[in-house]
């Protein structure tokens, strides 16, 4: 018989795994029902939630702690395209019986780790048992000053379309996790495979350029279903088109080796997701100013399109100089 | 081929159903990466995350507007019993491979007539598929006073340990819509039954009494998990035990019924979960202020008890006036 006294099974998991991380002092050491944040005086906050689920975002063996990484990476990277400070947040996560205590706790030191080097604490949550399988929401919250949030909406015709880092390690990282054999066809060192691999299992979102985007940009977006996909919504968003020459689109030294190969991944690379990186318009007279912020946190900037008049869409200029045709342009669940 | 220029299925998905709930101006129609809140000047937010999932929360064949108005109104009654007024949410769904286009207008329908009711609209949100079952979690943001927020810990000993409605109604509607044939053994009335499956599908969060609870409470949570276990973690965080009277534990007319015709369900009444009521601790003085108020807005309050000094957890006194044993106190996942 269980005393009346005794925690239950679910308030010792979380006591055991997540309390440590709860460090917000609005978090009340996970021991209220929920969490209170009071913004900085002056800001809004900006709100994102986001997830992954086993089998659909992540393989079921990838490292708990990546995968906890992951998730709360993929959620910091949109506050860095809306120009926000991390504050915390919150974790939800659903568990199939039989999950270890070894995944757990593994699970929680990245989460942990993370929180800490991002400074973004854990705020409160919620664990579930599921019959499915393991599935993992973060919903996180950041600090702009008010009405400064970077929308997507605020692309004018003229303007240059930058983007940060490079595109398209993380996809390819993802085909050589599938089948490690394409690393010789693509001739690639072992540090290049590596580096494919870890930009696919860890995402290193451009929360440093966060100031440097709500100064400067006119409308931004984290590229995360593929850059020309999320190009797409954004000049939507903006009531604009765009026009991109792929031989601009940054690139890795593995991915140029990749590409050099295989010119079909082409289509991949700029429609592939996971990167993770800060796309971005802003007045052509912004942009050295732009690059130069960047530089100075250690994060590189390209140029690699203007925004155009009218609803047109994203149209793709080739090596050749004639426009490129894609057949699907961005990741969808659905 | 698919143009750059179109919309992705998940986009044209989340713009059918979800669009039109989405009437906070900083949701941005759903058109940008995330959500913009303000809190009101002088307060704090109130942060809440919690979920349900098909298969564990409720049966898959509940009707879809239900399921929605369901998780709304979990995290609003947590809401409720920290004093906090809503201000908006945002939803994470996970929606398996060929759930209807009926499934998911019935879901946005209900959704959408809670979010106006209770005056908590949609911020955003998260929209993914699953092999698993429907997973749906919703992170809810209210507003209190700066530093007014109604915590578990505050409770001490000598006050007055109170609740709002009734006890057990959803927990034996669960049964009821398992077993149907209890409603016979139990001797109820049609409306007595409909009472019952109700309080399970359609809980009614005490938000009404969210100024009371902030303005008289020492301290509050919502009875979601069972009352005995519920009041044990209060104790737990507050550092005092409890004892409850188990004559005084509010019950409907139909619960009482069930309970005169199978005394065994006092354990369930009292340990089951689902009630979204109100569970608060407030000095014995405040005590007829607290029923008065609850009152001018439409709710029941019942004192049931008293905080002890000490930590040994809740003691349950039975009708004839002799400590009760109970085998399990809480609903937990774990």
């Amino acid at each position: 018989m269980s005393k009346p006294t005794a925690q239950t099974a679910e308030e010792r998991l979380i006591a055991r795994h997540f309390k440590p991380l709860a460090t917000h002092p609005g978090a009340f050491g996970l021991n209220d029902d929920a969490a209170v944040l009071a913004p900085p005086v002056g800001c809004d906050l900006v709100l994102k939630t986001d997830g992954v689920i086993a089998g659909v975002h992540f393989f079921p063996d990838d490292p708990a702690d990546l995968v906890a990484k992951k998730v709360l990476r993929m959620n910091l990277s949109d506050l860095a395209a809306k120009g926000a400070k991390p504050l915390g947040f919150l974790l939800a996560i659903a568990l199939p019986q039989g999950i270890s205590e070894e995944w757990l706790a593994s699970f929680a030191r990245g989460l942990g780790e993370d929180a800490k080097h991002f400074g973004c604490p854990l705020l409160g949550g919620d664990t579930d048992r599921t019959p499915g399988p393991v599935s993992v929401s973060v919903t996180a919250f950041g600090a702009v000053p008010q009405g400064t949030m970077v929308r997507r909406a605020g692309a004018t015709a003229g303007q240059c379309v930058v983007v940060s880092g490079s595109i398209g390690d993380a996809t390819l990282g993802l085909r050589l996790c599938r089948d490690p054999s394409l690393a010789h066809h693509w001739g690639l060192s072992r540090e290049e495979q590596e580096h494919l691999r870890a930009r696919y299992l860890l995402p290193q979102p451009r929360n440093a350029l966060a100031d440097v985007v709500r100064a400067l940009a006119a409308a931004a977006m984290d590229v995360s279903d593929g850059l020309v996909g999320d190009l797409g919504k954004l000049c939507r968003a903006s009531g604009v088109a765009a026009e991109i020459d792929v031989a601009r689109v940054p690139l890795s030294p593995a991915a140029a080796s990749a590409l050099a190969r295989e010119p079909a991944l082409l289509e991949t690379i700029l429609t592939g997701g996971d990167d993770y990186e800060i796309l971005a318009t802003l007045p052509r007279d912004r942009v050295a100013a732009f690059r130069r912020e960047a530089s100075a946190v250690g994060v590189a900037v390209s140029e690699i399109g203007t925004v155009l008049a009218g609803e047109g869409g994203v149209r793709i200029i080739g090596a050749n100089g004639k426009p490129l045709a894609l057949t699907q342009t961005s990741f969808s669940h659905f």
